[in-house]
């Protein structure tokens, strides 16, 4: 049965994505030999490791300070190499509190000198963007989370400061036309808009670092692995390959412009119809709301049994909200086609 | 044309894994999804790293005070995370320096506190394993690396002593048995006898846990792993479940008694042909030659051209040596088949 997969990640993957990651499996490159079985210092695999990178940088515009790496971990991973790799000996670093994931980035930041957050929703359960953020000159670094996953809020103009800016953007990269140039450290785990979980893109400007005088162990350190061209250990081999075909896919298919307008498209229609039908109401303030990840409720909890039920008739999967928040929530990543969310409007519409 | 594929790692998997694998990313459990497109905290999947996590246990009979996860950033990670959780504060560790990822493994434990070399086979290129090392009570733990890789030598009898012995068992886990359970800690990147490159098994005694004192960052911490079922963050999903279906296929084909006894057969019929051939020279000491990586030199090497092309012929593949060796180098994990030695002796055989 043809399912309509709203899942917060990992997510829906571009169809010809999962064909390419599937043969690759079978015959990597007609080499007689599985993309699984190969050295990672094999031509064939170095030559993906050099396009995903190349790629990145592409469709990101970024300039030539950048080095973008593909390492393992997970954004998680990435809350203590930040500090490590920003934070000076008894430095300062300012964070904004807008949800789960950017708490969790700033108590992993206060093992390594002083946090200030300079801005909260917490009160409000993160259903807004802190817009006038306390930044001091004294910071090394300013951590943001582009888009709040769990709520559904976004970040639609980022902050203009001099301080270096860091940001979260596990969960809209890819998705829309931004200044990544602003930025001096970009990270995102893969599997939403790149491709399956297991790697995690990193961009990062070569010219901030080597300034916190720290002892880095070697696989936290971004400058040993910028100095192996991303290949400091093992790669992970399959999550790298997969994340070139989303992105080849991605670029084929127009690149950041076109995607971000078939994300807005996506996105209005389904805000319309929460808007409209009286049975539904949006969590997050309007002006904030995210374009990847969309949370409702039911206003009258109960009709969710026949909610539920009517969901799952016409294949939608993955539309639970998260166990924070209760409700619904329809991630509409890149790879979800339009007429997903033309289905679950229509089941929304029905309901009565 | 059919492969014999003696890479070192990623390395050759079993068929019917490889062939699950591809299954999988097509179609799920029958979900109508891919392996790659669902939450981590679907059932289907929560079930998955319940079952490699009790497999692993079960393979290795370990006792009840151990926890097996599977983590991301390779053994090079646990390089780190074997001092944060390990060694206290201005605490001492003995490490034996049997090859180059011994001797990177100390390097990362100097970062935490004072490493003491017990002992090291570097003046000879790491050609044997150092016997009598100078442990001392107070050092916090014993850093041992099972398998060296590169030059192809192996620990056969692991020292008897009081301090917790910690084991780099990347390249010859799960290849014949051995008390598991002297261990306080083991670590193994998969991409061996477990399964493809992006996951990590470690295998940690609870108890020797939480005695250092110091701020772990959580990603570095074993405890905040086992109190999260080894999903404090999402787990590269496809490796982990890559990894079920080669301890699946190893369990189904009889556990480490028979495999060992394979890996046996494999590596006595190579070392044969090496001693029996004058043209090939051996690179280990005979009493420390490794069952999984054989590494041979052509004593002329104006042959080497010929050696070549009647192994390519052959359709062998992945043999050349380490370049810090050079030679050649047939990695004979637990999924290469007997087969494949054959053919390769036969080559070696009629060189002339």
């Amino acid at each position: 049965m043809k399912k309509h997969n709203f899942s917060a990640g990992p997510c829906i993957l571009y169809p010809e994505v999962i064909k390419g990651a599937s043969e690759a499996i079978n015959n990597f490159k007609e080499m007689d030999l599985s993309l699984l079985e190969i050295s990672h210092r094999d031509k064939n695999f170095v030559d993906v490791m050099e396009e995903v990178r190349e790629l990145s940088k592409e469709i990101m515009a970024l300039e030539d300070d950048f080095e973008v790496l593909f390492l393992q971990g997970g954004a998680s991973l990435q809350f203590c190499m930040t500090p490590y790799n920003f934070m000076k000996k008894n430095g300062v670093a300012g964070y904004s509190i807008t949800g789960t994931w950017a708490k969790k980035a700033a108590k992993e930041g206060s093992l390594f000198g002083q946090v200030i957050e300079v801005g909260s929703s917490a009160e409000e359960n993160f259903n807004y963007i802190p817009k006038k953020l306390k930044i001091t000159k004294n910071m090394d670094y300013l951590h943001l989370t582009s888009n709040n996953t769990i709520v559904g809020t976004q970040i639609k103009d980022f902050p203009n400061t001099d301080i270096p800016l860091v940001c979260d953007m596990s969960s809209d990269i890819f998705s829309r036309q931004i200044n990544f140039n602003q930025f001096s450290l970009i990270y995102a785990g893969a599997q939403k808009n790149i491709g399956p979980a297991g790697t995690t893109l990193v961009a990062v400007r070569k010219s901030a670092l080597g300034k916190t005088a720290r002892d880095i162990p070697s696989m936290l350190d971004y400058e040993k692995h910028i100095k192996s061209d991303s290949m400091f250990n093992t790669p992970p081999v399959f999550s790298v390959y997969t994340c070139l075909l989303t992105l080849r896919a991605l670029k084929h298919n127009g690149g950041l412009s076109i995607i971000e307008e078939q994300n807005k498209l996506k996105a209005n229609h389904l805000y319309k119809e929460i808007e409209r039908n009286e049975l539904f109401e949006g969590v997050a303030k309007k002006e904030d709301r995210s374009s990847m990840n969309v949370c409702f409720l039911l206003k009258d909890e109960s009709l969710k049994e026949k909610f539920d039920k009517l969901c799952s008739e016409a294949g939608i999967v993955g539309i639970n909200g998260h166990r924070s928040v209760g409700g619904y929530r329809a991630s509409i990543y890149n790879a979800l086609p339009f007429e997903s969310v033309r289905i679950l409007t229509e089941v929304m519409n029905h309901l009565d």
